[in-house]
């Protein structure tokens, strides 16, 4: 029956291509629009193109942001001789919440696959080395996600920086092993933070 | 940190006003339009546009169509002496799919809910009774959610109907009571439909 109405089994399909949105859900979604103002719809369509247009990563910490750089590398306060690498920017917002990092980040903007075909070179690892050239970096945290993709990514990174001198450390075993850091609560996400060890 | 980039928040605020997306679901969503490229964005936006413009009801059945007619009500091989009464129009699909029934539709966009202040003027039975006046229509198939409120639409229907000399029937409960009717499998709607009760 959607079939028939054209631009409905269109919008349902579009909402189908966004990551972890099930057929029956895209349908429901769709539906939901309807039940939207014509200005409403406006507004919605609007948002997906200004953050498409607008967002982009931060020179610096490869980080989203709206602005030339991201809030976190244009914060005079935040301590520059630690960097915190993480695979994606939802990481590094659960990360923020905690309150508790004060250093800056590296988004890798993926992980370490030999079986999907990501190779070191696919990910933001040469501009992370890129910001090891003076001596402002003392220490970095590896917060890769403790699933295998993320495990091979801390090795392969610990192995590239401590011939460099600098102390390269991997969140404590706090947070739940084969899990996803998105989810992590803020104690266990603070406790791994507290209890980050050396490589 | 999502706050400090306004257009992803702005972008994930509009996800969460779709039914039954929450918080962590709409983050997740913004994220996954940053992916696409920008035509696919594009795209995306367009189908919102397209669908909320060219998207109206039937002005027989108020199905959702962006045709004139909707296709039920279009196809001439549909035995309008039969007339299906449902909720929304996901539940016509649902009875579509299972491609046994061969009757025409009406739906009332809600169903009778004092506490929600839904009365009888609040949904589509103006027109529903506006489809009687003529000696087409020979029975009423109520396919009403089977919970507090489609039985209290359900009744209110008969009532109103069978005084007319049309005869009233209710899908049997071979559904789920307590249900959604869009959920429920292809065989039990069948069943349903097969079983219905005389009020």
């Amino acid at each position: 029956m959607a079939d028939y109405i054209e631009s409905l089994a269109v919008l349902s399909e579009q909402f189908g291509r966004l990551q972890g949105v099930g057929r029956k859900s895209a349908m429901r979604m769709a539906f939901s629009v309807l039940e939207f103002s014509d200005e409403e719809a406006e507004q919605f369509a609007d948002a997906i193109i200004q953050a498409k247009k607008k967002i982009h990563q931060c020179p610096v910490c490869m980080n989203l942001t709206d602005r030339e750089l991201c809030p976190i590398c244009s914060d005079e306060l935040r301590d520059r001789s630690v960097i915190c690498v993480v695979e994606d920017v939802r990481v590094l917002m659960a990360i923020e919440k905690v309150r508790e990092y004060r250093g800056v980040y590296h988004v890798l903007h993926g992980a370490i696959s030999p079986v999907a075909g990501i190779t070191p070179e696919r990910i933001k690892l040469a501009e992370l080395l890129g910001r090891l050239r003076d001596d402002t970096v003392k220490e970095i945290i590896i917060a890769t996600d403790p699933d295998v993709e993320g495990e091979a990514t801390a090795m392969y990174i610990a192995r590239l920086i401590k011939p460099l001198g600098i102390k390269v450390s991997r969140l404590a075993y706090g947070i739940p092993v084969g899990g996803d850091l998105e989810y992590a609560d803020e104690v266990t996400l603070s406790r791994a933070i507290d209890g980050r060890k050396e490589f």
